[in-house]
């Protein structure tokens, strides 16, 4: 499962199962937006990824519907982003994903961001040849 | 007004103004996912990258507080994507965003991706120094 | 198409084809919230109604996925509020919908609210019996 | 803070502090909608409710900018439904709300609605005389 795109941003893919998955990423000068600190752009793209490793790690092929996302607190520049994507529901053909971002500071942490995620699932996956 | 994150995804700024900017990008291999379609990631930096532009272009400094998006057709490599966000609303402290993606096709073009955005105004920008 | 829930509301229907509805309420006293003015669960209930029957109207059975609502100015008891729903775009099991409500004031009129909602399509409707 | 919506819906509020409110709702004959099964707008309106309730039972007078609603799994006649909304994050002028709208069932209950809601907060509530 690579993605291009996550590798340009500079997400990494901690772990991923199906209906869950972890990313991080730390916050460098490439990731800011005209106001200095970390672009909305590239927070939604560490939930992204989180999130499409999720909802594709087991038996289905599943593609973004519609998804939202609440800004909490800005990020900067150095700081390191955890992130991770959850499966709340799911029925047969769709499924629902909560996604959270925060800033990792000492033990607790500082929420970033919000997600929610709705999931069409197109079919299962062709069985890989052994 | 500079933004690293936008440079680094590729998106172009065509035009900006007090409520209203245009972005562009040309697909590439680098925007890709997992399904070798366009990141929804990468769609949604160009959208962003639009809104910014456009909530940030007048006498405003604007931070995003919750955006939505819907998916609507994937995109493909060697595809140009445009981009429009435009403020429908805004109160005294609130404005609200609507921001469109589509494919260039011919004339008309492909629907890519819809999105709405609130922004909380938090002060007016300090005029520049002569 | 009777729809119990937005005759108890007073949501009024004034028309439905496949993909567009217009809905519409007059605010009355029971519509109000603890602010005195129109209850975002009220404004909801118009929407969501406009966007059943065009959803419904044709040859598919729709149901809601995920919807987001902006809310742009309050409403006021005794105005009229008029909603439209209308299809932006369809796949095969999926659509979305943007649907706006506005306060009719002289000739242009104020906007309440605007949503998007995305749908699942579930199937296509039993031929009725002649 | 009485609201002739909810009491209209037939919202009951269980509890509301500064920050949290719980509401239920027994599904009526008035709640459906065209396929029988409990209205969107229904669901809805019990969430915001307690999210009305939640924003502005301690000191700040609250309203909503931007909600998203995920529908889970439909609601029949005479189920009961539960809901509870929870601020998750505040700042000086807003704050995230999440709701949860699930149908008692034995005793774990299945997943409605889920919903995520963004407050302005206009400023302080005046002191009440004693």
């Amino acid at each position: 499962m690579r993605e291009p795109f996550a590798e340009l941003v500079g997400v990494e893919l901690l772990s991923a199962s199906e209906g869950f998955a972890r990313t991080a990423m730390t916050v460098a000068e490439r990731h800011l937006n005209m106001h200095g600190t970390v672009h909305g752009g590239a927070v939604f793209a560490l939930a992204d990824a989180a999130f499409a490793a999720a909802s594709n790690a087991g038996r289905y092929v599943s593609v973004a519907l519609a998804m939202s996302v609440a800004y909490l607190s800005p990020a900067q520049i150095g700081e390191r982003l955890l992130c991770e994507a959850r499966e709340v529901h799911a029925s047969r053909r769709t499924a629902l994903y909560e996604i959270r971002v925060w800033a990792e500071e000492g033990s607790s942490g500082r929420e970033v961001a919000r997600l929610q995620a709705t999931v069409y699932r197109k079919g299962e996956r062709a069985a890989r040849p052994e």
